[in-house]
């Protein structure tokens, strides 16, 4: 057993694969198709580079994205999710579910 | 609109009500039944006292945890899921879910 392993226990699994905030939002913008590495920088603003890469290459050890180059000049690189990846749909969704039930203290202040 | 509205995209608000992975960690033990504040530390080694203290806050702000202090000596203070804190546990089951399903790319080379 090495440090590398992915825990046992799913939940901590789950965000041992999905570090931080960013990776969520990359699957999510994925969720909505293939994209370029740029397209996804330009989905995300804020995030670096260094970020994008190191998550897409997480997600693609995991099996979770696939990277596609198109020998075309210039070259042409697609990040798409697999249908493993795909599997995170309903994840996001009941995530999003949950918290578009949460009331925004800051929006009652504000009324 | 201020900083602290929370976002209007559901992904993105459940990233900042549940940020960092010590969050979904508090919440995966609390889902198993009320807690003290030392019965999380102990069941989450390696979290700061300020840290759990933040999250619990947090959670309290948000309406998912409530604080209980029970009038005895020493006083007792309990932190417990609300009905709303409760339905992260769909959440939290699609996450393990889904995660268990990755192959664990170190177990492979142990094999």
């Amino acid at each position: 057993m090495t440090d590398s392993r992915l825990p046992e226990c799913g939940v901590a699994r789950f965000l041992t694969l999905l570090n931080g905030p960013w990776a969520t939002l990359i699957v999510r913008e994925l969720l909505h198709g293939p994209h370029r590495f740029n397209q996804l920088r330009e989905a995300l603003p804020g995030i670096s580079p260094h970020t994008l890469t190191s998550r897409l290459r997480q997600f693609e050890r995991h099996g979770i994205v696939t990277r596609t180059t198109y020998a075309q000049i210039p070259p042409r690189v697609e990040y798409e999710l697999t249908p493993l990846g795909e599997g995170l749909r309903d994840v996001l969704e009941a995530m999003g579910t949950w918290a578009m039930d949460v009331p925004d203290p800051a929006a009652d202040v504000a009324v």
